[in-house]
């Protein structure tokens, strides 16, 4: 018996995707079983980078393809919001198992998706949304899963990672890589998604629900995005010991208890933060990904790789599909007959509900509690700049000092255009307190302050 | 209903899985439903390093636990060849799922224990068999499975990577690190598992077999430890460019076509290597483990972190007993009913053999063909000490030629006792003809070769 693949898209991933289905030799025996049965695109005649079999039937109505009832597991690859959204929850209704891409829509409709597929016993996998090609979904849900997670830390998007590298190696500016980036085709002429954080918040809010056991308002998720970070920052960093990355991180509150529930209360942000050099996650450059993952008992480790690409991606979503076929295979849990939407025989719980893998099927309830960013206690980095007369570095220090913002150092590092550059960098320091004495400073005469960062 | 689990041994990796067992707060709920029920150990009256409740029965009867009728999980924790080994199969034997940390037994008797676990219809999960908590077995088994895997390359020994380390730190000579790990508890008494490669050549082996689906022969694989490394070696290594890591190294060899059957001939070799400063393993210091996996069409991607201790290693132990409560919760294939070792239900294959989830399940029956060393084409670093006269270095590279040994650079990097120290680094050449040469360079007048290394 085949299992049969419906695949929706065949853009870059779609035909990565085909590619190895349809090339099984040299891997894993149970990929002999898999079928590309049919293929649901926009347009019939645009030219393919994959060759596709004569017969393989490619198909506008991707509806169709949803509902059919041949179909086992749905893959969608098409991106986006909608019809992405759609077409996962009827393929749902329809008793499908969904492998998706689709970090964006997870993000945001992972609650609906979820509720759908846990009352259908039905499977929604999603390796290939974060990181591409790099285990960190199934290893979180898998080979983790008897930790207490306390903190994911990641460098999750490959554009701005490619972005700072290159600021970093070339002392270049933030606009002129943008422009180069594009050009290139590793930045997209809208490039809003990526350098503002949009993209790298979707992935750590999926990150985090799966590591707390909680669903994320992706709302909640404070996102700054790396527009702002100067060639002058990178090079001054650089002196003090640091590089200056687009970090994702979900954490773990210990500070403040969360009484009404077991959910941990937690911090979930995306920012521009300075690293120090010798951080497993300082090494990690151009268009890698890395995500570190502290637990307890195990510590720290890191997962490193490319993290976007047809390859990579396909990569996922092909060992996802074979999960989802050595699930059917041997029977365990979930719908097994096909196109029926009620689970069968005796994988079912005691209250009517289908029984599915408990490590694999996603069944929180609760929403975490997100705490607000001025809660926040990191260290700083300022870059202010202010007329050069003596008293200022002074001025600046009385100030943070009276709203208890305590600083390891304040250097002048020269002058530009006849103004004072001081970098300030603080010790751990509550960010309500820090941005308060920030809103005093930059109510001084002629002080601006350029660049406001976050240490690790 | 609870799973039972009877854990053999109570080390410092017992007490560790003991503590995740009894404490399931803040982790997956799953595991409230896994009942830490009997431990064997050798002395009843030792003092442990896990708080134990009053009812828990600990045994030096072994053999009582392996057969008992309501235990659904035996984990083995207490290491060596036996009675490790004949407590796994009459587990197995028993209907039990086995979980185990024990390499050397995995590696030396895999193909019986699984051949057992196959017949019997049980899992032997073994995630914390190499590179302790760093997730590596799982995620090639299902994040990757969709991968040709074509290479994998990693850092699995902390013992020597810390002895490298701090020899690269400090200039020290092996012997003195050695003496001061062995101190601090970093290396055993007898290092010979550790510094001479062995448990780095246990580990490949089990690597290798799951990522190129075939059984691999122990003596097959090639093993050399790090006593032969110097500060001089390491000092000049830095110079070039290098640190020196102990890699242990499992390669599809796609030069030699294998005709007989569908699987890859391979090189698998432990050996201390020249790494260049950019690759991934050159910044894996200290204790330390790090596995780089080359996989069509993932690419490379590298799983990083501790790769010993309590604390990780339970976190994989633990892992691996949620992940066989996850199948035994919703019926997945294997043996579901306790203590019986045959397969009920209708999870039975045409042959009567139990079915189980082939990604999880072990169900290699070939082996392997792996390449002999002199076969490997590879770079080499070579340390050459001579009489200090014109013409030495003409002589040196003649030689080389001779034997087909196309050289990159050869250097006097100055003197050593009178004598001229010449470090050679050659291009990618074949083992046996370099090997050929230098047997005749040896037998120069008053010529010595103190150390011979591979370049990654």
């Amino acid at each position: 018996m085949a299992f049969k693949v419906g695949l929706l898209g065949l853009g870059t991933v779609g035909a990565g995707t085909a590619e190895i289905l349809l090339n099984p030799a040299q891997r894993h025996p149970l990929l002999q079983e898999i079928e590309l049965y049919r293929i649901g695109v926009r347009s019939l005649d645009k030219p393919r980078a994959v060759k596709l079999p004569p017969d393989l039937l490619l198909t506008t109505d991707l509806d169709a393809i949803v509902t059919d009832p041949n179909i086992d597991v749905v893959v969608e690859v098409i991106g986006g919001l909608e019809p992405a959204r759609s077409l996962m929850l009827k393929a749902i209704a329809h008793g499908k198992h969904v492998v998706t891409a689709n970090k964006a829509a997870i993000a945001r409709f992972g609650d609906e998706i979820f509720t759908a597929a846990n009352e259908a016993g039905v499977y929604v996998l999603l390796e290939a949304a974060v990181a591409g090609g790099i285990p960190v979904i199934e290893p979180l849900k898998q080979s983790l899963c008897a930790n207490r997670i306390q903190m994911i830390m990641g460098i999750v998007n490959g554009t701005t990672n490619y972005i700072l590298s290159r600021m970093q190696m070339e002392g270049s500016s933030f606009e002129s890589v943008l422009a180069d980036a594009q050009a290139l085709g590793y930045a997209e002429a809208d490039p809003t998604a990526d350098v503002d954080g949009l993209d790298a918040a979707d992935k750590i809010a999926i990150l985090a629900s799966l590591a707390f056991g909680g669903r994320i308002k992706l709302a909640e998720v404070h996102c700054e995005g790396i527009r702002q970070v100067s060639a002058a920052d990178i090079a001054y960093a650089e002196k003090l010991g640091f590089v200056i990355k687009l970090l994702a991180t979900a954490k773990r509150d210990s500070q403040i208890a969360h009484e009404d529930s077991g959910l941990a209360q937690l911090q979930v942000r995306v920012h521009p933060t300075l690293v120090p050099k010798i951080h497993p996650l300082a090494s990690v450059n151009g268009v890698f990904n890395a995500i570190l993952i502290e637990g307890d008992p195990v510590g720290q480790v890191m997962f490193y790789g490319p993290g976007a690409g047809a390859g990579p991606t396909a990569s996922a979503i092909v060992s996802d599909i074979l999960n989802i076929a050595a699930i059917l295979k041997v029977g365990r849990g979930s719908n097994m007959g096909r196109s029926s939407n009620v689970a069968q025989g005796n994988n079912v719980q005691a209250d009517g509900k289908p029984l599915l893998d408990p490590l694999l099927a996603c069944s929180h309830q609760d929403y975490c509690t997100i705490a607000p960013i001025s809660d926040l206690v990191t260290r700083f980095y300022a870059r202010v700049l202010t007329h050069d007369h003596p008293g200022v570095i002074g001025k600046l220090g009385t100030c943070f000092g009276s709203h208890n913002v305590s600083l390891e150092s304040i250097v002048q590092i020269g002058l530009r255009n006849d103004r004072a550059e001081i970098v300030v960098i603080t010790h751990h320091v509550r960010e309500g307190n820090f941005r308060a004495a920030l809103e005093e400073i930059r109510s001084f005469e002629s002080v601006t302050v350029p660049s406001v960062l976050r240490v690790v």
